[in-house]
């Protein structure tokens, strides 16, 4: 029999691991704000710290995957509790990779930096779309903590808009390497951090759907818009 | 207590789903070398069919999950046997977004098919790049069918290879799209399959990595390929 004294210890234990998961997240968060803004100033110290926080990520990532593991052998957690540390388990993977997203874009800087700086490319599609992707990781991570799936539809609309942008951006490029072919090589390291912020989007998105799997106990991933609006909205 | 007979269901439960698991991977191996055919010989009904499949993939995943949460609920797994059931729960989500990028590469052969057919790019950095992936998921699904990691850091290699390829493909690129402007947009295209290839020998990586968890109970996603060499040539 578990008495209220290991209950209250285990409540402790998966709040702590929920506390690391929201810590892993703001990390992962200011990753891409630094990458965005290594970018923008081409601040190659700024860059190198991207790179050296990815590994504190990376850590963060195998210690909570640890602990999930560790309460799933140690407490039998059941029902809602298993959800959740399922959940965690699925978002770490999820953040880990934004952090990766952002490291690739803060190498980009420092290459740009080292290199090729005959062409300084205009970054406004870029920032908007950062900007996007950073408050679509807000709410994700914001539904998380409190479990809360009000907001997942309008994290999957603007996952759209940031594809929408990217296309955008993609226009841009091609019209700009076709006016100066001297540009193609920088205009290619724009899309692929163009294609980078997308794929944060697409992650912010894959951890506002686990919140839902978590509190309704329905996958909602590989579902349109429209139904998933009506999964989160109904009461 | 547990009888004998509880037990044997035990395992045939795991069975099944590792059964299940490498479905799952034939599907998507399939999914990959039928979407370099679409693309190569330009065949609208093999990209639909790759595009259609995509939903068994996501489809088994959900399944798999569950049958996931469920032996962990019901059978309280321990030690290795919970180390399985969580790299499985890991190895699904790399499946299914390896089933994700070859649905992007038959949409770009719908796209080529539909619109623009002027300029047919050669494909032969990309039918390699396709046959090292190919083999780097065989291998890394024939290490999680054996409970075998002697060849993770083939895979780890191979994924440098892999990205090697990806540079090659995009210098030749670069230089055919200096020759000819016009061709911009469709190389573009062909870059972007050659970076879901490459996406797609990064989640191989992942999932032979999450083999050596799973045998060694030691993370080494995080750690270089001569580390990783210690870890899983020793005994």
């Amino acid at each position: 029999m578990h008495s209220e004294h290991t209950f209250k210890q285990y409540d402790a234990e998966l709040e702590a691991l929920r506390g690391k998961v929201l810590e892993m997240g703001g990390l992962v968060e200011q990753q891409i704000v630094q990458a965005l803004e290594a970018l923008v100033k081409l601040d190659s110290n700024l860059a190198k710290e991207v790179m050296v926080n990815d590994q504190l990520v990376n850590a963060l990532e195998v210690q909570i995957d640890e602990g999930c593991s560790q309460i799933i052998a140690r407490r039998q957690p059941a029902a809602g509790d298993l959800r959740m540390v399922m959940m965690m388990v699925k978002t770490i993977t999820d953040l880990e990779r934004i952090g990766d997203e952002a490291t690739k874009i803060a190498r980009t800087a420092q290459k740009i930096f080292d290199e090729d700086r005959m062409y300084k490319p205009r970054f406004n599609e870029i920032k908007s779309m950062v900007a996007l992707v950073r408050e679509m990781l807000r709410t994700a991570l914001d539904g998380f903590a409190r479990l809360d799936v009000s907001k997942t539809v309008e994290v999957a609309r603007q996952d759209e808009l940031v594809d929408e942008h990217f296309r955008s951006a993609m226009r841009q490029l091609i019209t700009f390497m076709l006016e100066d072919p001297r540009t193609i090589s920088m205009s290619l390291e724009v899309l692929f951090v163009a294609k980078a912020i997308e794929r944060i989007g697409d992650h912010a998105k894959n951890i506002a759907e686990y919140v839902v799997y978590m509190v309704k106990g329905k996958d909602v991933r590989h579902i349109s818009v429209q139904e998933m609006e009506r999964e989160t909205l109904e009461p």
